[in-house]
């Protein structure tokens, strides 16, 4: 497998055919069917317009409140409020909190680095379908499939430092279900769902940094199902998950 | 960034030179000076006599409790306890443990798969110690620094599936500290901690299907730092985890 990624992108503005210029770059530098290619959401929430100016947003009492216990500006966390359907834990300034998407993170996922100062950039608003537009183009462009997954950047429970994750996923499935398989004794495995969509975000990071402008990174070499994708498989469901509540 | 398994490991058993076995065929198929490599910890295990045979262990009452409450096996009750500072949360039968490591899973760890019949794999006592241990052999081998990083499969809070993570590293540094880094727009970076040891991980699980017998990745044109390297350093702090408790 080889991992490597595509040339830099010029700063992406509200509007911006993203797809295009990513299908373009990936046709002319060696895009092939088959490989996947990661996407940071940041780019995407730009073209996507998912860019607010804190001076633009009126908070309303709720978020008036959690600044003041929080010591976070009141327009984000007007902001923070409108992208959660709850907060799930609060210790000082941080918040950690489910998105509509239901992901699990802090703030809400929104993020002012690499924002224009003064403003703050959201998740797209549906992030699966973003990666389903980006991966029509792109497949398009190089005459075959090419698999997408649109990546952040999150904390974790019980682990230290950050790590990218799949928010969007398009043409493979995020999980592989390997029961029914067998160990090298023979015996039949029981629950081992590897989260393929996950590992290849993981490693994604590794060209991703915070201060790097490499917003795209490809995956040649990984097998893959063909498969509508979805990253929402990703996303343990409330019922069978003992730290969200 | 290249990712590539080295060929298969005939089936270890308690005594056998893994470090000598990793570090002849590192030579022989080409790892060199900055490579990192990843070994799964059940071969880890398996070298150290980390493997017990439930037959010979004797369940306390806490165990039979426990086993009651859980419908697991009582000896497999009394190694979790055992392996477990504390059982963090419990439902029906999952128990999710916090290992003397620190690491925060399901079942301490312990796992019946790839494990001869009627036996289950223990975590290394100190991964970070099995890691230098193999690091010295294989980087003596190759002539140089090689970065070793011993995985496990580790589910989530809030993400469904599996994924690698770091248990133990050697010869370079887990997390990457982009403090005083600077954004696109020239803002100075308040906090964001790179897990490249997990990133690194994740991505060896590419290879290292449940039922696959590739114990061992290695990843090439990842720069990292020389220092000595600890994934302890990627346990976040019971105080600063929202979700430990």
């Amino acid at each position: 497998m080889r991992l490597w990624p595509l040339s830099a992108l010029p700063e992406i503005v509200p509007g911006d055919d993203l797809a295009g210029m990513v299908a373009d770059r990936a046709r002319a530098e060696g895009v092939v069917p088959g490989d996947i290619l990661m996407v940071a959401h940041k780019v995407v929430s730009k073209a996507e317009g998912r860019v607010v100016a804190l001076a633009d947003v009126e908070p309303g009492t709720a978020a008036r409140e959690l600044a003041a216990l929080t010591g976070k500006e009141p327009a984000l966390c007007e902001l923070i409020l409108s992208e959660s359907r709850r907060i799930v834990r609060r210790r000082n300034s941080t918040l950690i909190c489910e998105t509509h998407h239901g992901f699990v993170c802090a703030n809400a996922a929104i993020d002012a680095s690499n924002a224009r100062p003064g403003t703050v950039i959201l998740l797209p608003r549906d992030p699966d379908a973003s990666a389903r537009r980006l991966q029509a183009r792109i497949s398009a462009a190089v005459g075959g499939r090419v698999g997408v997954i649109i990546t952040d950047t999150h904390g974790r429970a019980f682990r230290r430092g950050l790590v990218n994750i799949a928010i969007g996923i398009a043409a493979f499935d995020a999980v592989i279900d390997h029961r029914g398989g067998q160990d090298m004794f023979g015996r039949t495995l029981v629950a081992t769902d590897q989260a393929i969509g996950d590992e290849l975000a993981a490693a994604s990071g590794l060209y991703m940094g915070k201060d790097s402008g490499t917003p795209a990174v490809v995956a040649s070499g990984v097998p893959t199902r063909p498969a509508p994708g979805r990253a929402g498989e990703l996303v343990r469901r409330p019922e069978h998950d003992l730290f969200r509540t």
